[in-house]
């Protein structure tokens, strides 16, 4: 049975044990969300020493179960102040899994000064110090620790950024080449590991025993059922891994609903300079690499290598939140620039999203001018370097716009807006005042149904629907998110019956259970309710389920529409 | 009767009006806070349009009632998301209340980048634009706008802080010589003012008529019996003339509670060379002055003027709380550089509490070395520039402990704690934590009933006792503060009877009423639920009336004593 290793910083005593009762039967976020409620004091100081941070593949990471390899982080988040989780692709997931760990809990806080880095095999796990890492990038940390540790070693660590404990601050996770380019990315999880002074874990699943199924035949026949939705679906077998994420940038902006120049307009005019079908483009011309997995296992591929000019690897291709964030969001239509937005990202250990945001907002104040590509590029070195002004834009967007005095900043609990403004297409605003996690477009993708038609219609300008679309995915998602597969197979999930069938069928199949479809609607809830209850003791009313209020009053071009979803119904997200 | 007076900053109009009704009878902190709490929504943005700033005299200003100059200048604060109200002495309430205004009330905001200020006098307001002041110190403006509309002219003025909205941004008033050296200091007002596109407001009471009390005979012997019993009071009549408010540096200090090198040790070992017996020498040495009044008809007089080696003006005597936060806070010693740090921050227009207390933090970064003086005014000068260093300092203690990663921030609700370390002095950390105002020892004044046996005596190391202690002395301050009487004049209140009975006494006398002491209490009551009712609207709870958990968790040397009231007690406060 798998078991949680637990790390006390403090002592720097590992331990391994089983899992109690009441975490038996969870993974993914509802491990990790469960454990952070129950452990976690409400009201700690996130960067303090009784703040927990958890890592957790999911329930299916780890077997042949398709696209099963997210790996979830979860503890008190420094940015938004709520529970948070915020999970990864990667190589971290499977590995984890492999090693027979349900869980790594890190705890407590290393001695000022001390860093550590953490061995996890199948045999356990080995905490030391690592003083030749202080300060470096993620990519460098990735490189020295594979050469230390053979080829077959995953990296989870943090970068300079997380080390000073930046909001912003991601958690890196090697891919299978074994680079650090899948994050962790919201909510300043790297924070939280660089406050307990631990750089980096390396899970070695060399030697490891195969994850057998209790039954076989019926897990496998699940699988092929949900790999054979995915493959079908239009989305998940041709849209996503032909044009990636970015595949979206055409169709939000023309909707309108693509902010630009930091939330003050609908549409980008050189969106054509930065979509998908150009990124596809760039990246054949380069020698790059589309339809690529991010992890072992991925039937979809929405990843890509993307090379500079020179046909060199530059970073993986930015994803469509990373190249809205530092793009439209900054009036930047340059790519190139954008990758190395995305590659300085990923190796100083930032959160993409919420920098372009941040990276807004400096525009705003006119620290750059919006369009001004390499000066947003030289806002990622001040982060990456803790100067002054990188220290500022570190703390993420709502503390940028206190220290720079920006009046409208978009974040909810402290977090940065995604890439939909929430005006034109009501339902993922739904989501983003009232997600556990802050602004967070994952917690209920209502774009699903607002825009692209899939599961359902609901009209994105009227108000009818948007609670029940909203509130609908954001338990499908709670519990997507505990079972380590991707997001991605919702498209498919809410589009076809037996894909959705599929996921109960895997975990029947795996361990011998007999849960059937309400089962996993109502562990959705579970996991909501827990993160619910969290924030509600963490001091969190139904009052900072709001979007900020320049949403309601200036309207955006060029459909010149405000966010008309009243209070009392945010209030009835929860009502269930 | 007096007038409200509404400046719309959007459309530069400039209205008189009868007060409504339900702000009929009220004043200063009664009608700021009730003003705030029916016309600004309680999410509003408190750095937008849909904020407030409200200027408000106490009942008794501008009459001969001694010591009634507190002028309240209430709003959403930018720096702790409640309803502010910071009062301030100087000449402002009592030029004001002889113009026949109970408010001022700024609203909207003014067209980017336009400066305005405003001339006040007995026939009215006028709004002109003024971008010859822009960027100027608060000093530098009294001088201009005296220059240009005489002596008797009244500034109240923000500095390049306040332009800049910056968190500890305060609002300056002059003083009987006219120098800026009266600030409504705490939550950031200054930004509010800034954000509004007000530079200034200029009143002018040249040719204002007297105002006559309905019951000349019952005032006159109201006052007359307030004065009396405020001269005959050991504290009031001898120890804040003779030592200033900084008398308590050595007490403070003696109980173990002056809080030292930023709230890590109760003791500060060079408290004799910050203490106010030595200020009072080095003033009286140097030229300066002792027993000087901060506006017309002070009978206590605490105030001093403080000169430099070469004997020229300085500052005037920074009080205890700012000798404590750039002093003891920071592990500084050095009375000369503490008092120019008074002059810049009341020149910049900043708040010298919140500004000691992040200093203090910015040194437990490494940013600067604890003790070092020149390196803390080097740090005033950043925020006065507003360099990126300056922006984070400029946005108070917790938003810099955010992006500095520093752990032990003492903030409630954003706003940094005052002179009194909560762990040895318990009463004044119920204050902290539950006032409605963030931490604020004015909110409820425990040191006088723990520490200096006035009113009550109240063991400051038992738990017993301190939730009505600081219950009847937030209710009493809401009351007081609605007078304009200086909340000093509460030394004598507590103890003398006879001098709570002058001040419903003094108040009948002015307005022809028959107020009795339950009244005053109701009052004060009133008052609390009013900004309660505006926080809990504004997402405010219980589990924000908490001090950080290192209050809890870690000793403080030399007692070793820890924060010991339990939520439960700290949730009791309110019940009346």
């Amino acid at each position: 049975m798998a078991r949680i290793m637990r790390i006390n910083m403090t002592t720097q005593q590992v331990a391994l044990e089983e899992a109690a009762p009441e975490y038996q039967g969870l993974g993914g976020r509802g491990l990790t969300s469960t454990i952070v409620s129950k452990e976690v004091p409400p009201l700690c100081n996130p960067i303090g020493p009784n703040n927990k941070l958890v890592f957790a593949p999911g329930l299916l990471s780890g077997t042949s179960a398709p696209i099963s390899g997210r790996i979830s982080v979860g503890g008190k988040s420094p940015l938004t102040g709520t529970i948070k989780e915020s999970n990864a692709g990667g190589q971290g997931a499977l590995s984890m899994a492999r090693c027979g760990l349900k869980a790594i809990v890190v705890e407590g806080k290393a001695p000022s000064g001390k860093l550590y880095k953490l061995l996890v095999n199948k045999d356990g796990g080995v905490l030391s110090e690592c003083p030749e890492l202080k300060g470096s990038g993620n990519y460098d940390v990735a490189a020295k620790l594979r050469d230390e540790h053979g080829d077959k070693a995953v990296c989870i660590s943090i970068g300079p950024c997380g080390e000073m404990q930046m909001q912003s601050a991601s958690v890196a996770v090697t891919d299978i080449e074994g680079r650090p380019t899948r994050h962790a990315g919201r909510g300043g999880m790297g924070a939280v590991m660089g406050s307990k002074g631990l750089k980096a874990i390396v899970v070695d699943p060399t030697d490891a025993p195969r994850i057998e199924p209790i039954n076989k035949d019926a897990f496998t026949a699940a699988c092929k059922k949900l790999t054979k939705a995915l493959q079908e679906h239009p989305v998940t077998g041709q849209g996503l891994p032909t044009y990636g994420t970015n595949v979206l940038a055409n169709i939000i902006n023309e909707a309108a609903a693509y902010p630009t120049n930091s939330f003050s307009k609908g549409q980008f005019a050189e969106t054509g300079k930065i979509s998908g079908e150009t990124q596809h483009d760039v990246i054949l011309e380069r020698g790059g690499k589309i339809a690529h997995p991010c992890h072992t296992g991925c039937v979809i591929r929405c990843s890509r290598i993307y090379n500079d000019k020179e046909g060199g690897f530059l970073s993986k291709g930015p994803e469509y939140e990373t190249i809205w964030a530092n793009g439209a969001n900054c009036g930047i239509s340059d790519l190139d620039a954008i990758a190395m937005i995305d590659r300085l990202c990923d190796d100083y250990g930032l959160d993409t999203i919420e920098v372009g945001v941040t990276i807004g907002v400096a525009m705003d104040a006119g620290i750059k001018a919006f369009g001004d590509a390499q000066g947003a590029i030289e806002l990622v070195h001040e982060m990456g370097k803790g100067t002054s002004l990188g220290r500022i834009l570190g703390a993420g967007a709502a503390v940028t716009g206190k220290c720079l005095g920006v009046e409208d900043v978009a974040v909810v609990k402290g977090q940065g807006l995604p890439a939909y403004d929430p005006r034109p297409i009501l339902g993922i605003g739904v989501t983003y005042a009232t997600s556990t996690m802050g602004a967070d477009h994952t917690a209920g993708y209502a774009i699903a149904g607002n825009i692209l038609g899939i599961g359902t219609k609901v009209d994105p300008m009227k108000v009818e629907g948007q609670v029940e679309l909203s509130r609908n995915l954001q338990i499908a998602t709670a519990a997507l998110d505990c079972t380590g597969l991707c997001l991605f197979t919702a498209f498919a999930v809410l589009d076809k019956p037996e894909a959705f069938d599929a996921i109960y069928e895997m975990l029947n199949g795996l361990y011998g259970l007999n849960l059937g479809a309400d089962d996993v609607v109502e562990l959705g809830k579970n996991v909501l309710r827990t993160e619910r209850s969290f924030n509600q003791a963490a001091g969190f009313t139904p009052k900072h389920d709001r979007l900020p209020e320049f949403f309601k009053m200036k309207p955006l071009s060029p459909l010149n529409v405000v966010f008309t979803v009243t209070d009392e119904q945010l209030d009835q997200v929860f009502n269930f």
